[in-house]
């Protein structure tokens, strides 16, 4: 990490991101023990090694350490095969049974397995111990300690065990191989180009995709999914005369503990292995991916296995032969399943063809009409990866009722790190908060599981697609990388509070936070929660209103065009007229989504009455003049809120630049993020404008209500020198 | 003509377009006396002896006749140097002092000359004459006795002499030399590739060249501008170390009487001469371009000069340098003066950064605000070359107040047969009626003279975008031929009636017409009249409604999409709101762009009343409700236009599909209009129902007469069983 990658000017070092050096601090200061052996836990002695070379401390390995004598007293001074006894030591990482003589001396009652990447972590008599069952435990315990600085080395506290809530916590790259024609070299990437690939070979960047595996880990994510799920011609061929190019990649993961995956053209027996079919229940198509992925895995021992779009947006699949989903997933899990492999299977299917005139058809129940008939149906390595919402990454949505309708499938929640439709990484919108609802939804009411607890026990998956790229802050907005670890963070525990995985990024990226200990630090601290804590509600308040959604620019999706969708066969419509807008979802008069819902949900989205706000046009068309519960009428409360996001987004640009002067901010990052800011608030005055003005247009109804001085201007608006219409109040906003 | 260009699949032959081997059968069965010498007379006589060859006639040349005896004797058996006398020929064409003996024999009065591209015609005692001072009049002559067929060789006629009202009529090719990442090979291109360019080299494929060359003569068309006036890196460099590439178009071009232009770079002093500046007033700049000159004019003496769009839409220009357009024209004037080149200097020159809050800028007021403050600044060899309307090529626009208000200026009218805004040739859009209309504008009242009086007496040009490319047919859609063909005749003769044009031209392009002297014949030609002579009418009947112009998809232009670039920065809006929609560009309360022209169209422009119907929303903001002069509200005329449009086009359709029983229509060209009908019928529904239906939900009227029934529905419309609302009257005609 920091080591310049092309060059040796500063400028071009690879940003830390949230391990910078001074993060290690605490750990690098101590004396370290770690015993165990394999390949992750040299990982960890590398990391403490290199930690401590900077920062004064020293580590001892025990590479043998599970063949250490079981007679050796923990705590004493020293053991029989002449090692310093654990009281030499401020912290001891140790492995399997190597860690058997710790367990005690933590005090920690050892009850059952810590599983494959869980592990225990105490402090007592001034020793703090990390123990697992596996080493990929120890390799998380060790990043815990790590986050913990100074705090894991003083006050005793009593044994915690940890254990991730879901087993694979995976990031989907949608890296293409080749530059492609309109996507270019990351779809929907807007940081830099690929981490992998650059202009149609691997980039072979290896320090880079080293510093990305060690970031992920860190933050606990062990799954990478190295190719676009659309899968053009040339990155078809990853699968097989390309393989060399994944196993490379493979190799630089896998001492982090992350495993490889790869995106895979259903077509692929036609297009690499010359068949006449690619049906799934052809036997010759069996063969040719049983044979395949085992040459996969005859190169990468620890593959993953695949992600597939099908029959999406393009993408061929098994319809195209009469089949169902179900058998053309079981396909690819058949063929994985002797080697341990996983196929994704994306639950993103609908009609990207649709008649815009047709108002019977809705996109939003397109993955629940699908694949519910299909439960029970997948082979147990099959996962089905569903979007978090029914229509596609929008700001607001509800939670997609795919996820609680398909009880004997393993399911996986694919959220978009990248900010396609939330800024595109110009604009901070720090999603922690969106990501938490969503895990925390209880599709069955109050008393019911969570979206994440109903994923974690089908065996399933959280899902991201990646937001980092080659740039040298890794994912274009500097503060954007808060998404990337909180997405590690959450998949790793779903209850955690979002803020405060907010504020632990904060604390490891800008050391200057704590370290300075001092009130500029304080300020830096506070200015970030300020400035992002609510970031993802602000973007919402200036974009499209109440979960309506979409109104972005076609085709890059960046800034605002309210028809932009509406006449188009994507199935993304507002139906806004000059009465009223909104999707009329309703079982009574509408496309019946609603009832894709399990009680009680299924009757509150119904219900205009009940219907949360933030949800409204999402479900109901409504009048502009129909009352939310928060007291505004429709129309008035998209006004209000597209003035408020704007106020909110000037005051995090004025925090931004106020913190400059206290120079805890290291300058290149404070001009990115200044820059971006900058273009955030012309972007979200553009939103705003453009919003307010076609609803204006359209409704004919004036701004009624001051949002800043509660002041009524009940009078028609009027013309200024300009054309420019201004309500009369001396708020002076503007419609055009 | 009609060698394969590639292969010999018949498929891969070029289309003969206008020039099929049967338009030569009247001309190619005569004996044939060609007088004269020279490049272009040579053109003649292989013309003629390539006519005569499949058809039997016989072609005589005397080269040396401009030093023919003068007392050989006209009309008699012989004459003193063994040549046949006059008599023996059924067709003499006769250049200059060789045309002498022919005068009197043609009974033509000798009065002033003939010009440099003009020629008299006569026909006399069973002999066609055709004669003219300058080799390029004898070339002409000689295609217009091709287009006269039987007729120049049938009746005695007295005779009439032709000359060009325009001096110069050019055709500006958009192309690139290298592919554009976002414009391609052709900007605005439909035609396939580009004739002359493909992936960064000349193309090479001098046979498609000439044929090109060829058919540009049969119209009139004398001048060619090779680039794109977006000037690219590579296509800079055409200037100078590609110049090799120009030169090889301009020998092709020459035999046909066709000067070649080049589209230059206003910062070429920087990026080819390594100087600091383009400044136009530097001693160093101006050097620069006049040595840049000398030697391209080293290389084609014949060269026409150069194109120059500058500070308009990112190109750099003078005002980058604080200097006035007529100071960059005329540094390029400058430069070409001693070798007798042109520079044609684009008046397309407007802020296309606007914010559409900004009410009070107008772009149509552009290029008159930019321009007229520079009338007679202009150097002599310096034209301003301007688009008809004031906006950019719309189907319906006003003429442009620039061409009445720049007397002493000479101007170019630049019109578009590439059909950017008008159905991309994939509709038939015939515009032969739109530039005529456009040419016999009168901008000073019924007594003044014509638009292209005003350009022709200024010296200036007729200039129109090409739409030919390197597609078989030439312009994507065959029946696209016709505006090529017709730019050329109507720039030659803006008098001349398009639809007689067009009938000339169906009368070339399909022999079948004629030479079956069927019925058959007749009802191909009814057929294409019927789907031709008012396309363009039907075109603006089912697109942007009363001249207020866009509503297309952003960035390729093609297709419905009403508020496209209401939000945008191009100054395209139409603002319409819930009660009503268009510009106010009066004085009295709008932009002040009616004040632009000269009276009595300033008054009449300006008046709500007196505002032509075709015109009213480019120039007022009305009501929906507004009662059109055809009594029609706004409102109701939008339907019944987009209604109509659509049947139109479908009776279009299906008189195609009538006409290939009858096998006059070459199979491979009836396919391709076919299918093209096809795709234009499914875009005009496209955009009746997306215009129909905005403006319904905007309006909230319903649809208050049935155009085909005259009834009357006033009632409420009411949803069918998809959502959609009907009208409830019998013609069922559908908003959604």
């Amino acid at each position: 990490m920091g080591k310049p990658v092309t060059t040796s000017d500063p400028a071009d070092e690879v940003h830390d991101a949230w391990l910078p050096s001074e993060s290690f601090r605490a750990l690098g200061a101590r004396r370290v023990l770690v015993r165990g052996g394999g390949t992750l836990v040299e990982t960890v002695v590398r990391e403490a090694e290199a930690a401590c070379e900077r920062h004064g401390g020293s580590v001892r390995h025990q590479a043998h350490g599970d063949r250490a004598p079981a007679d050796s007293v923990p705590g004493d001074g020293g053991s029989g095969d002449g090692t310093p006894g654990d009281g030499a030591f401020d912290l001891i990482l140790a492995l399997g049974r190597a860690a058997a003589p710790s367990w005690a001396a933590a005090g920690i009652e050892r009850d059952g397995t810590l599983g494959a990447e869980g592990y225990a972590l105490a402090r007592r008599g001034g020793v703090t111990v990390v123990l697992a069952d596996e080493p990929a435990g120890l390799l998380y315990g060790f990043f815990h300690v790590v986050r913990l600085g100074e705090a894991a080395f003083a006050d005793a506290f009593a044994a915690q065990r940890h254990e991730p809530a879901l087993r694979e916590r995976m990031l989907d790259h949608w890296d293409n191989v080749d530059v492609h024609p309109v996507t270019r070299q990351v779809e929907r990437g807007y940081s830099g180009g690929s981490i992998f690939w650059r202009d149609g070979v691997a980039r072979g960047d290896h320090d880079r995709v080293r510093a990305y595996a060690r970031l992920l880990a860190a933050c606990g994510i062990n799954a990478v999914a190295v190719n676009n799920v659309n899968v053009h011609a040339t990155e078809t061929r990853l699968l097989t005369d390309r393989l060399g190019d994944v196993a490379a990649i493979a190799d630089l993961l896998r001492p982090y503990g992350i495993r490889v995956h790869l995106s895979v053209n259903f077509a692929s027996p036609v297009a690499l292995g010359g068949l006449p079919t690619a049906d799934p229940l052809d036997e010759a198509v069996r063969s040719w991916w049983a044979e395949t992925t085992r040459r996969v895995y005859a190169s990468i021992p620890d593959f993953g296995g695949y992600v597939v779009k099908a029959d999406s947006e393009g993408q061929p699949g098994p319809f195209g032969y009469g089949r169902s989903h179900a058998e053309g997933a079981n396909l690819l899990a058949e063929a994985l399943a002797p080697f341990g492999g996983t196929v994704h299977w994306r639950a993103f299917v609908y009609d990207h063809r649709q008649d815009w005139r047709d108002r019977s058809t809705d996109r939003a129940r397109a993955a629940y009409d699908h694949f519910t008939p299909l439960d029970g149906l997948f082979r147990q390595n099959a996962v089905l990866q569903a979007k978090y919402g029914p229509m596609d990454f929008q700001a607001r949505e509800p939670v997609s009722p795919v996820l609680a309708a398909m009880p004997a499938t393993r399911l996986a929640v694919e959220f978009q790190a990248t900010q396609e439709y939330t800024g595109q990484q110009w604009h901070v919108c720090y999603l922690g908060p969106l990501w938490s609802e969503v895990l925390g939804f209880r599709p069955w009411g109050p008393d019911g599981r969570t979206v994440a607890e109903v994923a974690a026990a089908s065996g399933g998956a959280l899902v991201a697609v990646s937001n980092a790229g080659a740039d040298r802050f890794w994912t274009g907005h500097p503060l954007a990388q808060a998404n990337l670890y909180a997405f590690g963070r959450l998949a790793w525990d779903p209850r955690l509070d979002p803020i405060a995985v907010l504020d632990e990024w904060i604390t490891l990226t800008f050391p200057g936070c704590s370290s300075a200990q001092s009130e500029a630090g304080e300020r830096l601290r506070g200015t970030l929660h300020a400035m992002m804590d609510e970031s993802w509600r602000t973007y919402e308040q200036y974009t499209a209103p109440l979960g309506v959604g979409f109104m972005v620019r076609p085709g890059h999706h960046y800034g605002p065009d309210v028809d932009g969708y509406e006449y188009t066969s994507w199935g993304t419509y507002h139906f806004a007229d000059r009465d009223g807008l909104g999707v009329d979802r309703t079982r009574a008069t509408g496309t019946g989504f609603t009832g894709q819902y399990p009680k009680p949900w299924s009757d509150t989205y119904e219900s205009l009455d009940q219907c949360p706000d933030e949800l409204l046009l999402f479900f109901h068309h409504v009048p502009y003049t129909h009352l939310l519960h928060n007291g505004s009428t429709v129309i008035q409360h998209i006004y209000d809120t597209h003035f408020s996001g704007v106020e909110r987004v000037a005051r995090m640009r004025l925090a931004w630049e106020q913190i400059e002067a206290d120079g805890l901010v290291d300058r290149d990052l404070f001009a990115r993020v200044r820059d971006r800011l900058d273009e955030q608030l012309r972007c979200a005055r553009e939103w705003r404008d453009q919003i307010n003005t076609y609803f204006h247009r359209k409704s004919g109804i004036s701004y009624q209500r001051c949002a800043d001085t509660g002041a009524c201007c009940a009078e028609e608006r009027r013309p200024d020198e300009n054309g420019a219409s201004h309500c009369r109040c001396r708020c002076r906003r503007i419609f055009f």
